[in-house]
């Protein structure tokens, strides 16, 4: 199985290609959205979805329009990562300051609506119908699921499925788009695979996240250790802890989550031991990205091999 | 000539219809979106951009599209105004409380993001190549605007074409857009005098804003006088005045820009006053009035008096 970096090593060409290319349609006479867009592009961020056109492109032999749509992908993927970092407050990315905290709220937010802008005005140029409304209708999406999620910030989800729902609005859908954009280009009209394979990676990949916030290492994951928790956000592993907890377990998580989030981390982690939650987690993480891989069936197995290479990598990293 | 009223009366079934048309596009399974949306809806907006689609679908007869076109242009502008006010930490708008201040940045900036990309999901069913493409670029200018405004946060603006670029591109480029997607609606591609008009009014509309915010009554404005001053934004009386004045009262204006904007108004007013920048601004906002009304002398006389009454409405107005 190929790790993350030989997928990138054998797309080296496209990454840089697109990598110039984000350089160039973000590059204007305006030195703080120039300064920002750069921060964003050079910040580490690990071109999944990017990726995901490429490989798909490959496997339909397509050469036309991947770089222009797999950039216009990752700058809708750059707006939102503005806009949510405003939105959560948060100061670490990457290992890296987050744009709001180098530049301000007022800075991430108008840069945010330039990148957002500025990737409708490339879906001119690519010309198709449908890539502009799979894209419309996933930013719509995106921002449902977004404040949805803020309208339950500092209150415990009850509902697995319901916070499965946000989850494939705030993430899904932009791995289902990246699948679905790349069909298109090459003009493909039968996408169920692509649709199915995108959406499950899409919501493996953020259950991931929510392990790695609690479970992961922050030198390797660049961020804070339980931001979630910090943030007032419900993630599957408490989820599935409140749920499954007695009520004297839920009344030290509540009391957690509402009055001492910043040193209730390790307690909350010996309750999620207590019922499995991290263990739950793993099997969910594993039942998406099994979905997604099953998704590729169809293909012959030289060609999906390194989307699940990409799907397996994704769902086991640990940054 | 025909006031705002009597304008707006004789379009009260159009702008029924738009009120109503907004209320289903913005009506999602989501409270807190409904709940923003109807606050931006309902909150007393004047509805010009869409006024400018409707009476310039009326010259050229056309009744395809109008009221959605009007609703997308007037939720573009909807979320720009939340994310303005959160950029500009707002509290009061049309006399009510601003989103951000009811329910907080973040809710403000995400309702901003769906609004935005419902604007962009309703184009869709626009299908015009054309309205896409202004519509995409126009977001991307107004983004631009707002950025380059920003940059020049609590800096005195010194070159006065600066100030009109910025200008042109925050609030001009809406107006320029409403005119030219009325024209693409209609079917028709020849739409110079649409152009010349929108941008015109649009300028002059927002140098109007620039005059009221010093010299208008806070109670019909809805706003704080001198708002923009304690922004730290120069507009165009501030920069008329910085420009031509002595060495001594440049040492004022920059005082009171840099270190006592809340309490420097009236003292600012009193320069304004000395180096009649007034009457400079209420001229500056006579001529490119007078533009966009001369860039309909291609039109028949009945025609065009609604605009022109728009127009001359719009940039004499107290509120």
């Amino acid at each position: 199985m190929s790790d993350l970096n030989q997928i990138n090593d054998q797309l080296s060409v496209e990454i840089r290609n697109l990598n110039d290319f984000l350089k160039k349609v973000t590059t204007t006479d305006i030195a703080l959205i120039n300064t920002l867009s750069s921060h964003m592009i050079d910040s580490g961020g690990k071109r999944i979805r990017p990726i995901i056109v490429f490989l798909i492109s490959k496997i339909l032999d397509n050469k036309k329009q991947v770089i222009e749509s797999a950039a216009i992908i990752e700058l809708i993927h750059a707006a939102t990562l503005l806009h949510d970092d405003v939105v959560d407050q948060s100061d670490l990315r990457h290992n890296i300051n987050t744009a709001n905290k180098l530049w301000g709220n007022d800075s991430a937010v108008l840069v945010g609506d330039f990148l957002y802008s500025r990737a409708f005005e490339l879906i001119v140029e690519i010309n198709r119908d449908k890539v502009y409304k799979i894209l419309a209708e996933t930013t719509n999406k995106i921002s449902q699921g977004e404040v949805m999620q803020l309208m339950y910030k500092e209150k415990i989800i009850e509902d697995k499925n319901k916070y499965i729902d946000i989850v494939y609005l705030k993430t899904g859908k932009l791995f289902e788009a990246s699948a679905l954009v790349a069909m298109d280009i090459a003009g493909e009209s039968s996408n169920d695979w692509a649709r199915d394979f995108g959406k499950n990676f899409g919501i493996a990949y953020q259950l991931r996240n929510d392990f790695l916030d609690y479970f992961g290492d922050d030198k390797q994951t660049g961020k804070n250790i339980a931001e979630d928790l910090s943030e007032g956000k419900s993630t599957l592993p408490l989820i599935h802890s409140y749920i499954n907890s007695n009520d004297s377990d839920k009344e030290v998580i509540r009391n957690i989550f509402n009055n001492n989030p910043a040193s209730g981390a390790d307690t909350l982690r010996d309750i999620f031991d207590k019922y499995k939650s991290d263990f739950y987690t793993l099997k969910e993480i594993e039942k998406y990205s099994q979905n997604a891989i099953d998704a590729l069936d169809g293909l012959n197995a030289d060609s999906r091999q390194p989307l699940i290479d990409l799907t397996n990598n994704c769902c086991k990293r640990s940054k």
